[in-house]
């Protein structure tokens, strides 16, 4: 896996988080710009979400189906402010089976347009709806500057989208989207969300309202990590996608779309790991056990190190479920390169069994999140690390809401907000305008913007003025730089 | 849903087929010129082939990873009997980002091309071998004749790649995954196959050898459903994939791709389905089993009729498992229309409920596959259903085989060849001299081609000529009209 150093936090922020993703096997720079290739240990992370998300969304009433990667031109051109958005960032085929297209074709950025076409055809009476589907689905968004996951000009995920009779409907179907991504990435990802709604200037192109869950990374900045629109009738008037109501009135429907993409296993990535590689929350950890018999020269004693093991394995077999627990029998490495090893790719998990613990009838389990090591009776082995588990899923949740709690400031000024978004990057929480010219001045000012305005606006004060521009408030806002 | 009238296979087989698919709700047209929708029904068969082909690849070693979308021109290139096979095929990106870009950029037919360029990196020693993973993507290949499933110009497929240090290993490699192929189709969707050798003009393009299964539909034409290449070292030349064997010497690896793609489903559409809709394998049933209370006005009475119908859907949950179990509660339909919709989404099993079986203690239960009925009493129910549920799922494999074995004929003149394929369509077994001339002149003549030389060359005989040119015959092969 060639070098193996891993920068260090403190050094270099940007250089450890490639080194975590290069020396975990998680994926590699592709041949084409600003794609990746996933490599099999960082696909099988995505697979495990792909898992808990379709739980999820199968008891909220969602169907998978799959659209065309290809969208005409036209289509993207509909929605006005939609195509303003996107337009930037198309990748367009214009030659296919040997001929020029006579209507260019754009590698979907997202499927509003061409879905938004369907739903015209699908929906006729309010018998027809609601419509609730998604697809998993690669999308194209061509990108100058990209990372790892974090942003990339090819991307997986998954987008849903719906279409309803009323605006009340497509309100609650828009929060209750935002709230199974809060709910997997608290749950599932170990990740505290900050969840709200975007500024004018940060939502959707297309949308009227954009919900998002943000969460704040070591450095102080913040990844949004999925996000749920309501998009009112903007693309149901741009698409002419009508239904006759229960009075036999024609009204255009409702609709929201969310999606969450390979962005958020970046957010994992920078949001658990420390210097020594990738730590994993024990759900979406592909190898959830490694267990490394420290062989010696003797047979022997390696017959019963590797009987051992296999023992051990069947043992927690049924609690690791649909996670991988691996006998680590390589012989070619020394027993501290495997240790390393299985640290940088962030293993919750890792027992160690030499001479001594096979005469001892104990084993040394080790928990990679805190480094902590301790010795296991072999009976006791299958309760304890059933409770290591859970207890490091969250731990590492915990760790995560600490240090949004302590780096999330409310300050009272314009010179404390620059202070604390200069110096440090913090999450700051302030009464705000909610006008488009003021976020723009903040972001040339201090490189921040608008997180979003959390749902929860207690201790919020109507009367209160905007910190940056002494408008009239519209809420309270956090400010963050922003991957 | 429209029209709901399906065209007898008697009168227009390709009607027929059409109607199926519509009729079930499987797919539909898209705006995208060869790209197709594919509705929640028809992505719910595709979910559970990808679960079993993972659960048959994961057994076989294999990992799954992602590569890009998009491909470089010069990679498509680089191997010359690729570019020429799927030169007219490709569709091309000439813009992105709003420029023009210096090198076009091919969306992947296949991706063997950009592999190759990852493997060369990857190998270095005969210990970084084999390779073996596995990607799920989509994939276009500009068609200008489509048709649901069977032909797009997009479609979802998986494609496996593998990289080895002998050939004798790279040979084991494409029969092992012919052999799943076989498996999933025989086992999973109930389609008998021939697994087999594919002739020189019709192998991959780049491939030194291609295996594949092929299966017999209804009006007697071939469809190719999987199929598994022995790459030889072509591609590692033209990408100069490289290893240090045992002995320190520089080798080529050999290498294996092998595909499943959507058009399975089009097979399993063709296969299974009558004048009356869809039939499908249990396997692949996204509905398990449908239960139909039939409803009155008398509450009293529907409310016995819910709680009974729950009751049984508990019974049932286990023995179903992934799949689903629907109550069609449904009160605006009239009961023959519910009952002969659910038989056109090929539901396996039905359960009828009404108020005499309410008060007989016993359910009226049908299968789809043979359309008998049968009364059973509720206690009875679980073990009935679990049972009928096999049946179907063998029977259908009975059937399919039987049709293969009745329309697969040996013949030893060229009239009687010719006479085999233009009268009504048939498989034609007959020995063969293997040459691309000779298979071109047949397909002029009979628009049939060589689906494969079975695997099992039983009865061949070696001083045999061929039976359409009196050439020496290289093996038993067989000629058939295909999709």
């Amino acid at each position: 896996m060639g070098n193996n150093k891993i920068t260090k936090r403190s050094d270099d922020y940007s250089e450890w988080y490639l080194d975590v993703v290069r020396s975990a096997d998680l994926a590699e720079h592709s041949p084409v710009k600003g794609c990746m290739i996933i490599k099999p240990y960082g696909y099988a992370i995505w697979e495990l979400i792909q898992k808990y998300i379709n739980e999820l969304f199968k008891k909220s009433g969602v169907k998978n189906m799959y659209f065309p990667l290809f969208i005409p031109e036209s289509y993207i051109k509909k929605e006005s402010k939609h195509v303003e958005g996107f337009a930037p960032e198309i990748a367009v085929v214009t030659y296919a089976g040997g001929k020029k297209l006579e209507e260019p074709l754009v590698v979907r950025p997202t499927s509003e347009t061409i879905i938004g076409e369907s739903f015209s055809k699908w929906v006729h009476s309010y018998r027809d709806l609601p419509i609730v589907i998604n697809q998993w689905a690669n999308v194209v968004r061509w990108e100058l500057r990209t990372r790892f996951f974090l942003r990339t000009s090819e991307f997986l995920w998954q987008e849903g989208h719906t279409a309803h009779a009323s605006k009340k409907e497509a309100d609650e179907r828009a929060l209750e989207m935002i709230e199974v991504y809060r709910k997997f990435a608290e749950e599932y990802a170990s990740m505290y969300v900050f969840v709200g709604k975007k500024s004018e200037s940060e939502k959707f192109a297309g949308a009227d309202v954009s919900y998002t869950i943000e969460s704040m990374m070591q450095d102080g900045k913040a990844l949004q990590a999925g996000t749920s629109h309501m998009l009112g009738q903007n693309f149901a008037k741009a698409f002419s996608i009508r239904f006759m109501n229960e009075n036999k009135e024609s009204e255009y429907v409702w609709q929201t779309s969310w999606g969450l993409s390979t962005r958020i296993i970046g957010g994992i990535i920078m949001m658990h790991s420390d210097d020594d590689g990738l730590v994993l929350p024990p759900k979406l950890a592909p190898i959830s056990v490694v267990i490394i018999p420290i062989l010696k020269k003797d047979e022997d004693i390696n017959r019963k190190l590797l009987d051992l093991s296999s023992n051990i394995e069947n043992m927690l077999n049924d609690i690791c479920d649909i996670h991988d627990i691996v006998i680590d029998m390589d012989t070619d490495k020394r027993v501290g390169e495997k240790l390393y090893e299985w640290e940088k790719k962030g293993v919750p998990v890792r027992i160690e069994i030499g001479e001594k613990e096979l005469s001892d009838g104990a084993v040394s389990i080790f928990r990679r999140d805190t480094k902590e090591k301790n010795i296991v009776a072999i009976n006791g082995i299958r309760s304890y690390v059933d409770n290591l588990l859970i207890d490091i899923q969250s731990n590492l949740y915990i760790r995560s809401k600490k240090l949004a709690d302590e780096n999330t400031i409310e300050v009272s000024s314009f010179d404390e907000f620059k202070d604390a978004l200069s110096k440090d990057s913090k999450f700051v929480y302030i009464p705000w305008c909610g006008r488009p010219e003021c976020e723009e001045n903040v972001k040339e000012l201090t490189k921040a913007s608008t997180r979003c305005f959390p749902l929860d606006q207690k201790g919020y004060n109507h009367e209160s003025k905007c910190v940056i521009c002494s408008e009239k408030s519209v809420g309270n806002v956090i400010f963050a730089r922003s991957y």
